[in-house]
């Protein structure tokens, strides 16, 4: 186990109609706030009607920005910093999923600064101070609810980078299962991928003596393997939908990481798809981490047959550890494709002829990941690996 | 899942040689320290030292207050208190373990209160106001590095009492594994069983659907069962004492609750043995928790056939639920005999006379309890069952 220094400060408020609270969170750290949000969703069942009461309730003031979309722009973002500066907003209240709170997160940051925000993004400028961010956590995936990062794209160029900061770390974080109901099922599929990633970016690591750690990883990904298929089949399961929506935040909220390397290559991948294709961050990872797997499993044998017997309960042949090792990957492309997701390129309609361009970019700062380090060439034989 | 409101605050500056920055993190938060700790054992194992050395680097001033003996006095903390106010000190730093931590905690309550700070822990007064403190661990087993309890003992009387708040909770806890290689084995076990305790207390629960919390408690669980024997063969085997050290803090951080209605009726328990007779909390626990497992497991068999085969690796037999229940519960209590501790109150040296007297005055504010409520005579029969 490495050294490491963890904590994490945002207060989770979690359960049926949680959301109607909001407006007493939000006056504790700010009196005007800008609303972000993204599409309509929130307005169609009745979220952004309840946030505006609670809201309006606890005397808070308001603005409004709408408009997130998934994959979220640095042209929002520099609109959003813009809006908060003029109507000298105290807070930003995120209400939606990993989109809307990354963008809250770019707009808090951009607030204190007078360059372009996306310099932060670039690794052109530090991170010194951030406005406040609430969250009303609308679908369960990207974990930004606690965490303490931030993925934006630059649409001149396709660019997709992250910041990572404590001072991002939204205040509280509010979580009504019963807010998911209405996601579309690709949606749900999506967010476990995204989850399930999260875990494993982690899991696969090239640091000794990480029991608990690892224990606690494979207990959040059989929460999310049970509870997927079960919410897939009926998108009104509470209970199912509560452990999901839990685990989520836990995955990405740092306590996973502890005294660990850690890897994330394939979400550096993954972000070169997105950024130029715009497909689902989540569906992306469905296609990458497979291909990704298997051409890292043979570095260490030991840990993949682990995750193979522990996650997927495949009986370990320990004369063949190879074996047993890619059962387990086998596995883990197989449940993406039965809730519903892609598992390569082709499915996603993404040809070959710009893997060479993303292999690149996803390397330009040199190689990504440390379980297996990945150069361009690695990376593209990845891509290539992932076609069909 | 029943809903839930969870935010942990605490700091955690985890492994090896951590205990040397504890100045610059006292600093942040005072200027003048109550340096709280027990008996000489972190004077005989340099830990004293390295702490004043770090204080006085980072320019802060301490007043001392050692003699903190296990199962802490309301007496001491009296006088922590008197010392506290006479020296006006800000912050209070515990160097120890759960015990001096909740002693630290109580002379901080204390501080802000003209009465007398056992209101607090016999429910006569209302926490509206702490000193922080700060934590350098020397014994992982109470959890209290980044619990919001603390628990005292009144000798006249022989009361041991809790008191629950948010601000107690520490703001920074210093966790330096290669601390506690110097801990004999008997405090060792000790702390592993009261850590399972920790997790069993939420883990036997009447609130239907915490797959994760459940899953997370085993994970919990098989940790210190795989590491606790590898401590007491190799008392300096770091990787296993790092593993005990972090799962004790998430054992009792309250993440292992979150959605769950816990129990705690073998801690109240417990408290009766170690209040009148001055046994190790671990220890009484040991005998404690399996008497109490065997009266109540019929409550819900399928909760203890799955704690038998998650936990333990009981194959379950599926028409047998009572038989694989009954399984776990003795691997728990072969457990406990095979870590060294007694299982059986006669082990402990407790004979039967002063039953009755602890089984009243456990349940003197009604029954305890909630997986099964217990009243004065379920109580006195559990310690009968535990008498040999």
């Amino acid at each position: 186990m490495q050294n490491f220094t963890y904590q994490n400060t945002t207060k989770i408020v979690f359960g049926k109609g949680k959301e109607e609270d909001v407006g007493e969170y939000t006056a504790k750290h700010g009196s005007k706030v800008l609303l972000h949000y993204g599409g309509g969703s929130i307005k169609k069942y009745g979220t952004y009607d309840k946030v505006i009461e609670s809201l309006e309730a606890a005397g808070v003031e308001y603005v409004e920005l709408g408009g997130v979309e998934p994959n979220p722009k640095l042209s929002l973002v520099q609109e959003g910093i813009e809006l908060a500066k003029e109507e000298s907003v105290d807070f930003i209240l995120a209400v939606g999923g990993g989109s809307v709170i990354d963008s809250a997160k770019a707009i808090a940051v951009g607030y204190f600064y007078d360059g372009d925000v996306w310099d932060f993004y670039y690794g052109d400028a530090e991170i010194t101070e951030a406005l406040p961010v609430g969250v009303v956590l609308t679908i369960p995936a990207a974990g930004s609810e606690s965490s303490t990062s931030s993925v934006v794209t630059k649409l001149d160029g396709m660019y997709k980078r992250s910041i990572d900061s404590k001072l991002i770390r939204p205040k509280f974080a509010i979580m009504n299962p019963e807010i998911t109901f209405t996601l579309p099922n690709y949606q749900t599929a999506c967010g476990a991928v995204d989850i399930m990633a999260h875990i494993m970016e982690r899991y696969f690591t090239n640091t000794d003596n990480v029991e608990y750690t690892d224990r606690l990883s494979e207990a959040s990904l059989k929460t999310i393997i049970n509870n997927t298929p079960k919410v897939l089949e009926n998108n009104e399961d509470y209970a199912a939908r509560a452990e999901i929506m839990w685990v989520g935040s836990n995955a990405h909220n740092g306590l996973l990481g502890t005294g660990r390397e850690e890897d994330w290559s394939s979400h550096g991948m993954e972000h070169e798809l997105s950024g130029i294709y715009d497909v689902a961050h989540g569906a992306g990872l469905a296609v990458v981490f497979p291909a990704w797997m298997n051409y890292v499993y043979q570095h260490d044998l030991e840990r993949f047959a682990q995750f193979a017997h522990r996650v997927w309960d495949v009986d370990p042949d320990f004369k063949d550890l190879e074996w047993t090792a890619r059962q387990g990957i086998k596995k883990t492309k197989e449940f993406f494709s039965q809730i519903g997701m892609p598992v390569t390129l082709k499915e996603l309609d993404i040809p070959a002829k710009r893997l060479e361009e993303m292999a690149e970019k996803a390397t330009e700062n040199g190689p990504i990941g440390s379980f297996v380090e990945l150069d361009t060439e690695d990376v593209l034989t990845i891509y290539n690996n992932a076609l069909e």
